[in-house]
């Protein structure tokens, strides 16, 4: 039963968007120039600069997320310096030391649902500069934080007003990770817009990875000042794709019709769905999410009664009877799973308020 | 007419072999692990052992022939270690120092037409050894070769078998970049297998950008202890595609039903027939290559009249009046096109040596 | 009277234990080899190897304590592993990101007065080993501690063995910054010899910038195989020193007749008597350290008055009303400003027991 | 009669002057701030910046030359950068890759007797511009050359003026290696001073360890914004001391009352004797070096015989029956050695011309 399981794992583990697919097919026997001086590149710039309403930004196709962070990060720094980053970001977790193979500490700060704050930053920065001893530390260089964050929690504009203010006091470049950016742009909740994001950001990445794409990741430098020479760095960082058609195909798919937006929605729609059923099925959701992941509560029995009917992430222990797990949704959820993991869900509920376990029968 | 114009610049200007398109669209619903778990990556890896005729190679699918290089060389050397390599290898040139970014020297020794020799291995790690302040000079750690060369020169297996030699006498692992490498294998010159590349060789990899990949290097460990813990190294290098299928599917393909075999032959009866018109035609070759690059020598009335009916690259000056110029041909490389360029290659010698300049009225 | 105050801020505030410089005066006109290829180097490593039980051991002289650390870490680490390191540790903080310049994390854990204990080095790497991403983290590589620690406490022989056995069991070698070592070794409390710290670490350091020399750490491995090629890693780190016999001068003395030791003994002597009468006037320690520094609380009228006859180190604000300060006696204290700092203090607590402020008059 | 041999291998294989370790003897117990905040230092970096007529330039005091090298090239390069450089360069042979560790590839061009010329900086930078594929290459981030060279050659002032227009025009800072600076200073044919290095550079140091200090390199920054942060910069790379007095003693020492001249003007004087003495014996010069180090040309007889009266390096070999040797003097050159060794020049040629082999005998 295992390849007929409904999917919920994560938002990408499947190929591309259709129209990206078809309009590679299209141009396949087309020739181009390489690494990114190609027609499609500069299509896909243009319509990422009109979305971020910032004509002279310059925009950058790199190939993958924890790559895009080594080689921005690698560009803003000075080699004495580091970068302020939520505990519970990327770059200070998941990225095999990518940070520190550029030779920069990340320097880790508590974070609360995978976010941080603007007095958090301006106490870090106070701190050190307070500290007689500061030019034996690590000195704070830039900022990096993620909307989405890593929980699928989002800032609100007045928390990146916030920080961004603090940021440019302190001339700490503000550096956003957008890995799933689409579904922070999308969410009900969300106040923060690409035109924002290029005003209150020195850089930031629109993800396309997770976003529809088969790879690939749009760096924004809304002042193409801060980084010169970002080209040969990109580069020396073995972060320049030869056949760079391929990033912009995807993006001018993307920014086409506006379709990276359209792509969050029916994820959020999706994502909205499953996570009501839960609450009235009475599970109790980890926070509130809102973007397109969805952890909640489970004991023992609950989780494998789910992964009868369905696949997801684990995430963490929550105590000694419980478990944090996580539904995700993306461009390639499909209604009729959903309203089937729905039914499931149900039906499991059913079942166990009965003290009966049908549901394998019912599946089998 | 630009868009007209025969195209023979290089071999990373078109997509990807039609059965690597059709392939990403058949499978794009499916789930898959990320990072290379999934069973496409799998599947890849074994047909690629089995071509190398090595079933116990560890294989590993990046994306870019900057990445990979930076990747295994890093992985290989200590940091106190360089690489030797021909002075017009890519490492040594094009790469932005990439190989410099992970902390080491490209101990670049005098090539011959892109080619060095085991006398000249042999030769440097003497001198270091012999050299009493050795300890302060940067150790050579391995040795850094192409197949086919930059310049689309060959080494044959006598060559490679003494190169072998030298760096295993030598403990210095040998490496081989081979990001065109289909062409070599096709190369009626050639005498070197997949197998014994896995044979002779530390590590090698097999090019999939410029052999009808979209993107992607295959680099095959034949023996999978040279280099432990290979996986996190390359998350660190952000060269880890999260969606690892991609890179799965293409290398499934061009190993299925011999297609690697077939895009370069089918690239190398093309350039052979260039090369024959060329050589009619009075041309002289730079040199004569037996892979799908064709250097020849032109003087600037013939470069102007090439380029008004084909693109190509220039190499190089040549002398004061002489260039030297590339057609290269490829997988996507079709045959009509071959024949419309040795048609007008005719016809423009005809008419230069009829003193007339009759090909643009023809061809508007 | 800035200039006559008593002086306790540090170990590494004068120049040199005079037999060192004598030594240095009458060496001053012979030839030696460069780079500690000298006769003078050749003695303090056999000194030191005699002194450390461990005819066998690779012994290394370098200048400093960053640098040392630095090289050794860089020595032993592979790219993708990181140094597990109590958060307190000077590699965590006070080394200005000199060991991510060499590409690596410092995975710190959370220390009690600078230590950490074997289980919470189980504990990590078992979590790491357990998680099934781990191969997108930092992989634990090595064990880095300091004894005695930041903050003056030393860990006791069962500490060390225990730390050691999980260290050996997870083949993570175990490296000893022992910056203030002769401190620790002269301690009352301490129970690990050179030959332990031989026996139960891969790696450690012996310093002498804090312990009686101008600069200088020797760097014991006593499994030479640990590290092959230390010498030109240390080059290639700028940690070579051309006149090499200046440090094998300083080492060789400071191992003949037990230096070493003496200047632990006399240090501890002094620092013990400061303690306790720092508790017989009623000044509550920070804690009971064993070594040459003394942590203890004092409230801001306190510090005022200990300001006007002595000087001594903030360490870190304690409560609202107090903070900690430290005085730390060396090789170089002489007794009489001990007796004379007992005598102030004594006075002073008397005189604020009285209402009065006498100090500043009687001093001045 | 080994220890009795007259020694001339190299400029720093003995201890320091004199006046420097008296200074250390009388200022030893004095407590004074870490880290080069001592009052020592402060007047040493007043005396060179007096002596180089540079009232603002900032003065930093490092160990060594290897370490100088790599903290102040790591400062001014951005990551894709390299250093142009001679190719008989420090950096580009003998520091055991430390620039590469630092992430930056030695641009090497062709030096002649250790020199390169403007006209070969500019076609670097041009022929690097004019590449379509700069963005693919090391981009050129400043140049290195040494004064005097690694061949004891100097560079005229006219030359070095016109290495500063070209690299000042094309925006690459020129740094000056000065190991050896007081040979060059001191020189007969020199026509560069202190005062010349800091109008025409951006950056040089002054050598301490080959020119009378048991260590330590003055590095001068005309202009000091051209690297902020330059403090936690050579704390980062473990080049700073902590006890920087030592450092800031021996620099003090070595700018009052004109020392370092004095010592420049002596080795300099004891090299001319020397140098004429070959000359009159009928030895060829490899070249007539300006400097303390003297290369000639010997037979393998003569070195036979040298080596009983002498101690020399060893360079390199001329043809089949020659070598090249070197003499050098410096601070610690006696002038009865010089005495000596010119009587024993003298007399072995008398005996070889005697067709005798008498040196033996006499010196037994």
């Amino acid at each position: 039963m295992s390849d007929k399981k409904l999917y919920f794992v994560s938002d990408y583990m499947e190929g591309a968007h259709p129209n990206i697919l078809k309009r590679l097919c299209e141009t396949n026997y087309e020739h181009t120039e390489g690494y990114g001086l190609d027609r499609y590149s500069a299509s896909a710039v243009e319509r990422i600069r009109e979305a971020c309403g910032c004509q002279g930004a310059e925009v950058k196709l790199l190939v993958g997320g924890t790559q895009t962070n080594a080689v921005v990060i690698d560009a803003i720094l000075r080699s004495y310096q580091g970068v302020i980053a939520p505990d519970s970001g990327h770059i200070a977790i998941h990225e095999a030391g990518a940070i520190e193979r550029g030779g920069h500490k990340v320097l880790a700060i508590p974070s609360v649902q995978g976010k941080i704050n603007a007095a958090q930053v301006e106490n870090y920065v106070r701190d050190f500069q307070k500290d007689e001893n500061h030019d034996h530390i690590v000195m704070p260089g830039m900022v990096y934080i993620s909307q989405p964050t890593e929980f699928g929690t989002i800032y609100s504009r007045k928390e990146l007003e916030e920080l961004s203010e603090v940021c440019h006091r302190y001339h700490l470049p503000l550096y956003v990770d957008g890995a799933r950016l689409a579904y922070a742009l999308a969410s009900k909740e969300n106040d923060i817009t690409l035109p924002d994001l290029a005003s209150l950001c020195d850089v930031f990445y629109i993800g396309g990875t997770k976003c529809g794409a088969l790879f690939g990741e749009a760096v924004v430098i809304p002042d193409p000042g801060l980084i010169p020479h970002f080209f040969p760095l990109i580069k020396q960082h073995g972060a320049l794709l030869a056949k760079g058609r391929i990033l912009g195909i995807q993006f001018d798919e993307l920014f086409k019709d506006d379709l990276y937006r359209k792509i969050g929605e029916s994820a959020i729609g999706y994502a909205l769905r499953i996570k009501e059923c839960l609450k009235e099925q009475g599970f109790s959701l980890y926070y509130d999410s809102p973007t397109n992941q969805i952890l909640f509560i489970v004991n023992e029995e609950q989780m494998e009664q789910i992964s009868r009917f369905a696949e997801y992430s684990f995430m963490e222990k929550y105590d000694e009877n419980h478990v944090v797990i996580r539904f995700a949704t993306s461009w390639a959820t499909r209604e009729e799973d959903v309203e089937m993991l729905i039914h499931h869900l149900s039906t499991m509920k059913k079942n166990m308020d009965q003290g009966k376990d049908e549901i394998g029968e019912e599946m089998s």
